[in-house]
């Protein structure tokens, strides 16, 4: 299978990490990205140009490759399912992203296969959301295409549901949490399982973004084993091939529950590349490309800062305070190619490791005060 | 310095895991190599066939870049020269390159710097070579263009005399030593110095090649010492800025002496890429861009396989055994994009980790028995 020829359908940075996965195994790569700037035109040995949303540019360019994988769900399944029935292998299956395409159908999967996740209704238009006004707080979601933050907003009370979506989504309890997990599992094609230790994601006070996390949670043992056990049914429940990414929520009483999935590498695995023994995305080849799953042995508690643009700058992206970090131990800087930056937009992500977990917390605020991200 | 425009000469699979060390800061990396094959081909953001002994090739390659560096000795050292005087930042430098290009000069440098090795008498012809038959026995070392056991033979008594080299080269006597050790050491523009830990060879017992090494080395810690200090202060003597790989002898009392120096990465360094916080590669890079050097910390012990094409097989190659590999915890296989193998050519390399140092030996024993690069 190392000699398949291998399609990544998006070429932003996950497909970047995937692609340097790749090279220590002479893979074959292939990448379709809509942007002639993405990320992995740098090094992909062949990269093209064009829709991932369009179902002949999606067909045409899988119609001669063997095995093709996603970095992103928002792609034309339709295609997929073609190229499929013709023999090749497509991972995570097309089905599966269907499922996760639209959160309504993943919300529903949760509740018919009996994993925890928060109470929600289900509601077709603004309307509907008048209508269950008594079911608020909650958070308001819209079924397809949200992404980092767009098509997801919290209503208090009535007066909110003036801004509620028209389109089809669905209303969430919010759930009281003290704590949100992510466990990233793998499952391969003979349907062999590992998962990565449970991270800790602290997000951004006001947009939908992880701002920076730990690896191992700081989390009582019951509980990591609880998160590890439901985030492994859930990919035995979507009997998915490949990563799939399981947000939790861990309530006051070490209750959890699941926020929702990405079948995919994930923006919460990016300290595996230098933390693990294997890295999500050299796991995932290996769990397409029916290999035997990887250690995911860490060699010490680790933390990621997310390097954001900063607010007000637009423009060529200059990366102030580099060297600085450069000069610490054991911070690895991991920019993502983008020529330009732009409030709040994923340029790179910075991966610190330290034995002394206290060390370790003292060098991820030495990280987020003294590098930016601006524009002349 | 990050913005910089950069140039290698050489593009094999030292620059190709140079290429890959500079992903992660976007690095804008040019390769020049006579290969249009070459293993830098497939991700290097710019490559150009061309030779590096040309002159005006050279030259041409680096008037419109920053910084040079090399992966390879055998480079048109006049032309780096020539950019240099006009401002680029030549690492390691030009006349750095040209004292170790030739054995000769660089075993006279270390007699001239104090620093311990084997007595030697140089010799500019076969002729030379008879009338010091009475230092035999003794290895006979080409001047130039010695590479991977080609240009160094033993003559053990004057009849051996006739096959000795015509052009001019040295006679080393034979050094009775017990381990062959390696200490890569970086120097950056600063000055600051950094060593990774001792390794210790085992060289295949007919080719002059490395067929595998640990990491650290079994020695007493005041060899170990000894042996880094050694390092720390040829590279000092050097001036060197980059990398200077130092390949040592330990004779059975525990003398440490120099074989022979590279001032670039080296095949005794590729464990670094997944057992130490920095590798060599990203050390070097550290080094010529005037960026503060990184920590050498190593995660725990390691060893290294090369990966060399079976004797006898010539044509597309086939790695059989890869599956076996990856099935086993921490082995890390590294392949070099070569199309063809040959008998003994470097293919690739295998990391292995471990923290127990028992299992390390039987996983190394495993991976040499179950991996081969043949063809059909």
């Amino acid at each position: 299978m190392l000699s398949s020829r291998i399609g990544i359908l998006g070429g932003g940075q996950l497909g970047l990490m995937l692609l340097q996965a790749a090279v220590d195994w002479n893979l074959d790569i292939h990448v379709l990205d809509p942007d002639a700037e993405a990320p992995c035109r740098q090094i992909a040995p062949h990269f093209q140009q064009g829709s991932l949303q369009d179902y002949d540019t999606v067909y045409n360019f899988g119609k001669d490759l063997d095995v093709i994988t996603i970095e992103i769900e928002k792609v034309n399944v339709n295609a997929l399912e073609a190229l499929e029935k013709e023999g090749k292998k497509i991972f995570p299956q097309p089905s599966v992203i269907r499922q996760i395409q639209d959160k309504r159908v993943q919300k529903q999967f949760y509740k018919e296969n009996n994993l925890p996740t928060a109470d929600f209704i289900l509601t077709e238009n603004r309307e509907d959301v008048y209508k269950n006004a008594s079911f608020l707080p909650a958070f308001h979601k819209l079924g397809k295409d949200g992404y980092d933050g767009r098509g997801v907003q919290r209503l208090t009370s009535e007066a909110d549901i003036e801004k509620a979506f028209e389109q089809p989504g669905l209303l969430e309890k919010a759930v009281p949490f003290e704590k949100e997990l992510a466990v990233i599992v793998a499952r391969n094609v003979k349907g062999e399982i590992t998962t990565f230790p449970t991270v800790e994601m602290v997000f951004h006070p006001e947009l939908n973004l992880v701002e920076y996390l730990f690896a191992p949670a700081e989390i009582e043992k019951s509980v990591e084993e609880r998160a590890q056990e439901i985030a492994k049914q859930t990919a035995e429940a979507f009997q998915i091939v490949g990563l799939l990414a399981v947000e939790l929520f861990m309530t006051a009483d070490g209750e959890i529950l699941i926020n929702e999935v990405a079948p995919r590498p994930h923006n919460s695995g990016h300290h595996t590349i230098r933390a693990n023994a294997t890295s999500q995305y050299e796991q995932h080849w290996r769990a397409i490309l029916d290999l035997p799953l990887g250690s995911t042995h860490a060699y010490g508690p680790s933390a990621m800062v997310n390097l954001l643009g900063e607010e007000g700058y637009e423009g060529p992206a200059i990366y102030e305070g580099m060297e600085k970090l450069l000069a610490t131990e054991q911070v690895f800087p991991f920019l993502y190619w983008k020529a330009i930056t732009k409030s709040f937009r994923k340029m790179g992500h910075i991966t610190i490791m330290d034995a002394d977990i206290a060390s370790l917390k003292r060098k991820v605020d030495f990280v987020k005060q003294n590098i930016r991200v601006i524009s002349k």
